[in-house]
Formats: C-alpha cells, structure tokens, sequence
C-alpha cells in the first residue's frame, strides 16, 4: 500500500502514523514546501519517504492537509496526477469551498471531503500522535459524489483508525462548525489577549492563573497560519457566532451592572447543562 | 490536632483530605447547612465528624470554605467562638468584602485571608481530592494582620501541602483575579449559551464538538451558587474585563468583516506567546 501526505502536520502526521500501525508494509510518501518539516518527518519516522507529485499516479491514499486556502489550489493539482483508482482526501475545517472547487473536476469521484475533528493546539510534524482519531468524529461531506468502491475503502480506513462517521452536506458543515469549533478558537484569543494587554501594566497576573485560566485559553496557542484562511473561508458564519456571543457577553455585562443577581444565577444554571451535553460527547468516545 | 471545615466542598474538602494525609492522628470536624453534603462527607471520609459553632473554641484550624457571601457572615461569627490559639482561614475568590468586614474584628490577628488557586469545575464534598493543591499558588492578603505565631503555623501547613506563597494587598488580588479566573468563567458561560442556543433550532451541532470546544467550555460547569456572590462582590472588576474583551471581540469581529487577514494573523500571532506563559505556570508547578 501506498499512501501520501502532503502537508505533514498535526493531522496528516497522525493519520500516516495510525496507517503504518495498522499496515506495517505500507510505504509512507511525505510532500511538503517546508524541508525542514520533511526531514523532521522522516527523522520522527511519520513518514519513509520524500516524494514528488509525479509519484502520485502510484498511490492508494493521497491525505491532504495543508491549509485550508492552500488546498484550493493542491487538491486540483493532485487530482490530475493521481490513478483511477487512487483515493484523494482533504481534512481541513471548512468543507464548502473546497467542494466547490473541485465539483467539476474529471477526478471528483477519487475525492472524499472529510473533517476529523481531532485537533490539539500544536502543529508541525512533531504534533502528530498516533490514536489520534480513536473514538473522534470524521464528517464526510457529499459521500455520494465518491466512487462506491473508492468511497468503501476510505470508510473502512477510518473506521479502523477508531472514528464515529457521520455524513453532512458542506454548508451545514460550515454553519455549525463555526459554533463548535472556530468560535471557541476565537474566543480563546481574544481573552489570551485581553489578559496579556492587562500583564503588560501590571505584573505577576499570570502568577495567578489557575488551571481553568489554562484551558479556557489553551486554543490560543493555535497556528495563525492554519486558523487565518479558515476564518477567511467561514467568514460569513463565524461573524454570526461572533455576534450571538458578544450579544450574549454584553446581556451579561448588563445584567452585572444592573445588579440582577438572580437573573445571572439563572443564567449560569441554564447553561450548566453543558455538563450532560459534554457527558454524552464523552460516552460516545 | 483538631480541624474544623465549614463549608465541606472542592476546596475546604481537599484541604483536610490532605491534612489528614499529613496528620494522620488530626480529626477533622465537619459544619455544614446541608446536611446530605455532612452525610456525604461522613461516608467519602472527608470528614471525621459533624460539629457545630460551640466546638470551635477548642479548634487548631477552621477553615471557612462557603459561598462568598456567606463567608462575610460566617467568618465573623467563627471569630467569636475560637479560642486564642485558632487559626481561622477563608479561601474564597474576592478578598477585599472579607478583609473589609472583619477588619475591626477582635480576633482579627487569629484570621489569615488566603485564596489557593486550584479550583475544578466541579463542588460537594465528592468533588474534594488529595493532592489537589500540589504544585498550586496560595494568594495570601494582608498577612502582616494574623498574628506572627499563628501566620507561621497556617503557612507551614500550606506549604506542607505543596503550596507556592504570593502575598498581596486584597484590592490587588480582587483586580487581577478578575482577568485571568472570573472572566474565564464568564467567557465559559457564554460561550456555552452561544452553542446550546443554536442546538436547539440545529439538532447534532455537539455531534461535531471535540475537545477544543470541550477545553474552552469547560468552565461553564460551574455552580452558580458560589459564582453568582463572586462576580456580585467583584462587580465593577468583572464589567471592566468584560469590556475589554468584548471590545477586543468586536475589533477581530470587524478585522474579519473588513476582511484584513494580514491584521487578523497578526492578532493571533502576537497572542501565541501564551505558549510561552502557559510553560512558565507549569514549570512552576
């Protein structure tokens, strides 16, 4: 078996990696325009080999995942280099653009859009951890623009990697990823920031912090080059949740200045729900 | 030796699980308006036994863990009831309203205004464990005021438990809290009430969550009981960090809308270097 990835990061790497776990005697092609990721990765063991995409025509597996502007442009350009029989797929955080740009493509039906939601703040090759995926959510988009036999095999690829499928169209994908996953990064660095503007004129803050300041913030350590052209992508949408949660942030501030104590209680009783909700997201891993 | 909890949750129930750890002949005695909690604390070996006010007077340590506002009653009325050699301790999350009722008290030089930084998410006596406070800061507040003899006895014991010493004026404290722990749970809330809103016009949006939504969430856990006194005696501080970071959501928000994606990369670029303060917090632990 042959598989490639190119871009070989946090996903990719741990993809490759979980393969070369279930199938020793696959070979794993690595491609990336950053040489010191590729020999970072071939030092880690994420991957066996360099390679070009005219190497591409021999695959089985071709992984994506590069930024989410960057695979506008790759996706098409591997989908002419691969074989009939090659499967193409792409995992970044948004879904619709990257099906719009290959729905006419000769190729369509060797790719499958997927999301493994399975990231951790790191990047880089040196993030990729292998069970990654075990027990995490893939999101298939427009399973049914796949070859059947090419659309098999991934399944079983992933379902052997320890991921739940469910399958999406990629604007609800879009829509409501920006709740679930863009809103929380931003909403991580813009309190990252607030509190560091804060520690610029006065002291020792940080002293203070505690390990809830930790993981409400954690998503600020995240790639700019990564989350910059996902922002871009889901412009439309994340600035909808931006609104709904700065709305939701000042009704609280309101209700602070105006001393309703009760209604902050109620507030805050309401959304403690999450719990169960967090409980059952647990329970399905 | 003989220690009384009142309030016998997360942070006082931690607190005597260690100290009976350290002290295995110490009993530990249990006060308590909820009486399920004392029978619980009985039966999870939290604490020894249920006592009441006219025990203390042969107490070595009270610890006074409730609800902010009650503590502003309870701290006085404990005060009372101690004999001279008692050390009684507060570990709540604003530090100004109690050093502020008790500043004329006769036994303030028995008092010690601490607050440990080693919260969870979660409350009741099932929620206190050993070792909880290892590694953690304890901000102490006007330490100069506890009686020299007694101050040495309290920091023994929180050093014992493995805690890091930050002494600090109770307005200062009361100020930087408010950025880097009242605001995140704020932000926590919110965020949670943004996502839950949307689920229930857009079924299966926490199908898609995975575990940086769950980091950045995490917080909105919290019980409103002890949170709603905390941002109501923290109130101006609390509604100026939530300007400054609802004015920072907004300016991302029109960075997006005016599709500046060199300013928005810069934004989360310059904000990475939470890695950097993140490792310094846990290279102190």
């Amino acid at each position: 078996m042959k598989v490639f990835v190119i871009g070989i990061g946090l996903i990719g790497g741990s993809m490759v990696l979980d393969i070369k776990d279930l199938y020793p005697h696959a070979t794993i092609y690595g491609i990336d325009t950053n040489e010191k990721h590729l020999d970072q990765a071939i030092e880690l063991g994420v991957i066996d080999e360099m390679a070009t995409f005219t190497d591409l025509i021999h695959a089985d597996f071709v992984i994506v995942s590069v930024p989410v502007d960057v695979a506008l442009t790759v996706v098409p350009q591997v989908l002419e280099s691969i074989g009939d029989q090659t499967i193409v797929f792409e995992v970044g955080s948004t879904k619709l653009p990257i099906c719009e740009a290959i729905a006419n493509h000769a190729k369509r039906r060797n790719f499958i859009a997927t999301h493994p939601i399975a990231g951790t703040e790191f990047s880089g090759p040196s993030a990729a951890i292998k069970g990654l995926f075990q027990g995490k959510t893939n999101i298939i988009c427009e399973v049914e623009k796949t070859t059947f036999k090419l659309q098999e095999r991934a399944l079983a690829l992933f379902q052997e990697m320890g991921m739940r499928i469910r399958y999406m169209d990629p604007k609800s994908h879009d829509k409501h990823i920006a709740y679930v996953s863009h809103l929380s990064h931003i909403s991580a660095f813009m309190l990252g920031k607030t509190v560091i503007d804060k520690e610029k004129h006065e002291q020792d803050i940080f002293d203070m912090a505690g390990s809830g300041f930790e993981s409400t913030v954690r998503l600020a350590k995240s790639s700019p080059a990564m989350w910059t052209p996902i922002f871009k992508q889901n412009r439309k949408q994340v600035v909808k949740t931006l609104n709904e949660y700065i709305l939701n942030l000042s009704k609280f501030k309101e209700l602070l200045e105006n001393e309703d104590y009760e209604a902050i209680y109620n507030e805050m009783e309401s959304v403690n729900k999450i719990k169960e909700i967090l409980n059952g997201m647990n329970v399905k891993k």
